[in-house]
């Protein structure tokens, strides 16, 4: 099964057996992100890196992954510095970065635009987030972090909790965790539960999703607990943001009730979801998972474009 | 002929001899600006691009020219984000970045500002398009296209339709094309035709260029269509530039009046200027004219810096 | 004494020796700062540039003296690019940044922003400006400039003139040169003079800086005249402001009184500060200066990391 040449435009894509290859040489490739090995695997090799909308995490850990395997980018970061503003469709724009990269790595607001990019370009697109769509390398870190820290998926109880109608990450990050078999909690205030596509999605495929809106129900029994953030603006009444977020905040009170090796992960940024006091625990892995974006995204990279270590 | 050190401000400081000496080394450069082949011509060498004003095109093709060198780049891609707002003029910031850089690439509003740039600078000074004055490397591209797609330039039938008045890369293209021996036709509604300046120029080298309102009349004769744009702002009235705009549009039924294997060129980017539906077309070449802005920028960078392959 | 592993946040942190270390080090650096001479002593090596505040010239020359070290880097330089915007605190955009990065330079608009982020980082930090606070590579590049352009420091009368209140460079600079033996003048209007902090610090260390308001006084004198700027915004009344910035511009006129080989320094970007004219005689330090920043820079990088050339 070859990635070479290909797109990474939708995690539904891929295969668990395409997830498990990209997972297995992310995790070879680690002691080459840190920068304690050094390869030039993509040497001579340009990254289009195409941000049309402000995301620093991605943006840097893509630069950093080219960089770790000897290759270099060019970058849009700034969309108003574009010819968009000049009235540029997106088609153009990828047919022109094409003649001046060997693959594409496109952010944009607007959902269903990796796949326009992808459909217009002849070189490798991966869509590192498109609005409401998907961001399929921010789902397979996840799973890769989850796999490093829990020794494994399958079977691990997984609890997803905050805003889980709205979360991009959530929705595809649950779609996944059900391929690998991991059983899965969803715990959001009932506004902000995980849609209804989402879990016919998953009990189609033989996993039923245990549903709660209350944290201290169901933490003792999570091996991982995976938050992601209420947006003050899903609110209508500010009060009523203020409770809801208060009942979802992680601090170390909440951890006495979990397992002792309670795998803590946030795609980043937080605000106030956990406690800075949290941050020196054992369990707190989230600025982890931030660095695993690096091998994840070098495994993609050198699948995509052909290389060898 | 040496360019070694030279300053590239305007097309008009190069001879025939010199614009022929950037295209044979560009078009030997060909499979290094895919990434076929490799060199390190420029390793160690570092490009100053300053950009005040945005410009995603030139950019990224010089970004991508210099690595695909070997080079490496620093940046200023973003005027609000430099010493400029803070009154800095631009004798003292070349001055500053010439200590930085190896040779500066330099695109900015204001026409003149490359010629004073290389004035102040010790090192080479390359203007990427300076305002309502020149672009060179944007000619020589345009020109180096035109060679390649229709093998030559001498005696082609070249017309160049749109805004040929306020059109920069128009005028130093008719002038350039008129040196190597082209046959002009310059198609544009009376009151966007090319300046009676440029007319004089070339009448003084011996060429007399054919003049029309009409694109119907002369695309049958055309080896050549060049397609720029002609911008809302220059019509007072909305409705007489939707009329205008329309006579101009290039598509499918305009080309059954054409020569068969027709180059249609465009600098991009387009707006409404050419269908869609041309791009599924052998004419359509202008993604193929964005990507010779990078063997064309190599040679520069090359001839100006003295490498060798 | 080494530097390995360590943080450059305020040039307090110094002894003199380490100063002098750095120093000598840029010496042996200029060569490759040029380009003149090349090394791969940072290859393999990433830095991270948090530019979370506008600084052209000290971005630049950071970018500049990683690249000529042979390493490569990643890059914030637009504050409203990242997730600053999305209300992520510093210290959790560190913890992220350095799992991508192997040192970080910082620029941040508050003062005590580099001591918080060293504090989070386990990697070198290398304060880049921190608002009102300090800005140490600035005040070693003064130094390197002064010893190489005068030869030496101690007994050396430097004069500092303009906006010594406000002017985070003139503190810091002035304890470093008390540091050194050089003999101190202060000159600037008196609401705009020295503050009493640093020259108690001064004479704690045995120096008694000469105060004056008038740079005529002085200049007969001067060795080194470090030339800053004088703000319009500190003066409520514009006439005052217009008196004041006249009485303290360096001119030809001027010049006349001095020394003849007086080193005339300042650390851009000027505006009226020195006259045009100025830049043409061999008096004229500044630019050489702000091409200092890139030797000095590369030493601080170099020790940081623990390269060897």
């Amino acid at each position: 099964m070859s990635f070479k040449g290909a797109d990474v435009v939708s995690i539904r894509d891929l295969s668990r057996e395409q997830i498990e290859q990209v997972m297995d040489l992310a995790e070879e490739l680690v002691p080459y992100a840190t920068g304690e090995k050094s390869t030039r695997a993509m040497e001579g090799k340009i990254l289009g890196n195409l941000f049309f909308e402000p995301s620093t995490r991605t943006r840097l850990s893509f630069e950093t992954a080219m960089l770790r395997l000897g290759g270099r980018f060019i970058e849009i970061a700034q969309p108003q510095s574009s010819s968009v503003v000049k009235g540029e469709t997106l088609a153009d724009t990828i047919r022109m970065v094409e003649g001046y990269a060997d693959a594409i790595v496109l952010r944009h607001p607007h959902e269903g635009a990796a796949r326009l990019a992808a459909k217009y370009c002849s070189k490798p697109v991966i869509n590192a987030g498109d609005g409401a769509g998907q961001h399929p390398t921010q789902t397979i870190l996840d799973l890769f972090t989850i796999r490093q820290q829990a020794n494994g998926i399958a079977d691990k109880n997984v609890v997803l909790v905050g805003d889980l109608k709205y979360g991009r990450t959530a929705h595809s990050l649950a779609e996944a965790l059900g391929m690998f078999g991991a059983n899965l909690m969803f715990v959001a205030p009932p506004l902000l539960q995980m849609p209804k596509e989402t879990i016919k999605h998953l009990e189609k495929n033989g996993i039923t999703p245990r549903l709660s809106s209350s944290l201290e129900e169901v933490i003792s029994d999570a091996d991982i607990l995976y938050v992601t953030r209420i947006q003050r603006e899903r609110f209508p009444d500010p009060a009523e943001y203020i409770k809801v977020a208060g009942s979802y905040r992680v601090d170390n009170a909440l951890l006495r009730e979990a397992k002792k090796d309670l795998v803590i992960m946030h795609p980043l940024p937080r605000v106030d979801e956990i406690a800075p006091e949290v941050d020196h625990t054992d369990n707190a892995k989230y600025f982890h998972q931030a660095f695993n974006g690096v091998p994840v995204r070098m495994a993609l990279i050198m699948l995509v474009l052909g290389g060898e270590l």
